[in-house]
């Protein structure tokens, strides 16, 4: 299950909200989507179906931009804990003893046969106990823009490099996040989890009583009418559900969370400061998507529309981004910190831009 | 006669071969163009006609941008000691004894009063005797984007802050201008001067033998053949002049050269950086044109274009322009080396961004 939902403000100005950065093409091969990545590495790692969960605004951009892709359409976006839920209920209807893996549509593996590799034993873990498996990454520097994992000790399954998960530490900061790595106890939670589909409705049911009541409703739907009955109880029950992430909803108040540790040169493309990682950098050490010229500078990350062109003279370690009608410059430290400008722009009555 | 010639690459990208910064609205008032506001502080300030002299491909674009200006054409542009001389011919085939003052399109002038006086008297000066009479701003800090004028011994002449000039001096670095302004003895060059027009080609004639033999040729085919005659004449022997400043084909070689000296809010309006002294700055120290948002940041000099928009957030002291199909960002004291981002488009076979 690819989780497509999210609004991805701090890829702003390339991702709008009628495109979000799951639809932009920042995956790992030229012009691939995000979203068009994952689907193909979860395509190439794992043996069943996969599926995309994403608001119903954006679900005709998922089938056309990824064919053949299959798409649970949410009524409203109402975070990743009620977005899994719903792909729990549609999986169980046609096999109750499914298991799933979730994968948020917005990352980059560099090591496509290790994340196939962890993805199976993950597979594996929840298949042979009634476990939640994350993925946890090891820690190349203290990113303070992760959540980590304490995790604990290894696990006796026959499964290799598979370890208790104690807790889920929020994003640290950069003296804590030092630590952690160099603790060896700690890991980058990657959002990724796998688990049987029944128990993760019935830790929603028990841990979030409202969402899980929902959730029942649209599988009785989904029972007797099917998907058309399903989506129209979803569309009446969805928009007062509160609006959850997985990881506060359920993972880090569950027990029976284990992990797969893994290196898999994985990062989250959460920001522009992510995108060196995903694409590399020039022989000047600048990162340059389109047209762009840099002239005595370093360390950029500089994005163009086609038939337009940035030029730099003179800075490094800026983050500048021409896209559409708008044009962001920040520093790569701060890029975190594009959604002030969001938050500027809708202040100023300025959403036409958003 | 208004110097409208220039192509002004170092405030690309709103400036292009197509459109050159006097056409731009970088004047003192919102809309105006640099040229216009040059027209119109000369209309203020003098009695006489005022014309300028422009390449013929864009003598139109300076006609329908100011009305009624006269346009004295040249076939190709070739610097401003032939444009110059050029005027003055055509003057001269009107009033055999005018006499003639040129301004540089591309200038701001804070006090249009103080402007007036230094006019009045530098027409004065040259009506009244056989010099050069330029104009030297009391400089306000010790600019390496200027030439300076060495001032000797005021002039006896009735005319008040009329000195001799003893030499121009190129640009200088910024240790040097330091001294020239703490010394008292130095004044920036302002590009305008002021002389008898007949003055004027006899110096070319002496001193540039080759520009000069063009301009009596065109001399005789507009006393004979009037205008349309003069321009065949011109679109002839133009292209195989050479390219040269009247500063250094004839002001650092003359004699009889004096200045008035006058504190005027006088810039050159030469790169992006002269912008906050033309626009002023914000509450946060940001000179904005058009559409732009500053989270977090101070001393920026930022433009759009109508409906786009700019958002800087964490950065100061930076020049971000999008006009057009292109952005640039430079820091502002580097803003000269635009001409670095215009090179490097050329060399890439990218001119059809300049």
């Amino acid at each position: 299950v690819i989780l497509a939902g999210g609004s991805g403000t701090r890829l702003w100005p390339a991702s709008r909200r009628a495109r979000p950065k799951q639809f932009l093409a920042l995956g790992d091969r030229p012009g691939e989507s995000l979203l068009a990545a994952t689907v193909r590495r979860a395509r190439g790692a794992a043996t069943g179906d996969v599926c995309a969960v994403t608001a119903a605004a954006q679900a005709d951009l998922a089938r056309t931009g990824v064919p053949g892709l299959e798409v649970i359409a949410e009524p409203v976006g109402r975070n990743t804990a009620a977005a899994l839920g719903l792909a729990a209920v549609h999986l169980l209807a046609r096999d109750p003893d499914a298991v799933m893996g979730a994968l948020p549509a917005d990352q980059h593996v560099g090591d496509e046969a290790a994340f196939a590799v962890a993805i199976e034993r993950a597979f594996q873990a929840a298949a042979q106990a009634d476990v939640i498996c994350t993925i946890g990454i090891e820690p190349s520097y203290g990113a303070t823009g992760f959540g980590y994992l304490e995790v604990g000790d290894a696990v006796e399954s026959g499964i290799r490099d598979l370890y208790q998960v104690k807790r889920f530490v929020e994003k640290p900061d950069a003296a804590t996040a030092e630590g952690y790595v160099t603790s060896g106890r700690y890991l980058w939670n990657s959002g990724m989890f796998f688990c049987k589909a029944r128990r993760l409705v019935d830790d929603i049911r028990r841990l979030m009583p409202g969402t899980g009541a929902a959730l029942d409703e649209i599988a009785a739907a989904l029972a007797s009418g099917g998907a058309v009955a399903a989506d129209a109880v979803a569309a009446r029950v969805y928009p007062s559900l509160p609006s959850v992430s997985i990881d506060h909803g359920v993972m880090e108040k569950t027990s029976g969370v284990v992990c797969v540790r893994g290196e898999l040169g994985w990062d989250d493309v959460g920001s522009w400061a992510a995108l060196p990682a995903v694409r590399g950098a020039d022989a000047d050490g600048n990162t340059v998507l389109g047209d762009a010229i840099v002239v005595d500078g370093t360390g950029n990350v500089v994005a163009a529309d086609p038939d337009r062109v940035v030029v730099l003279v003179g800075v490094s370690d800026l983050v500048v981004i021409q896209s559409g009608d708008a044009v962001l410059v920040v520093p790569r430290e701060r890029a975190q910190d594009v959604r002030l400008a969001v938050d500027a722009l809708a202040a100023r009555g300025q959403g036409r831009f958003l």
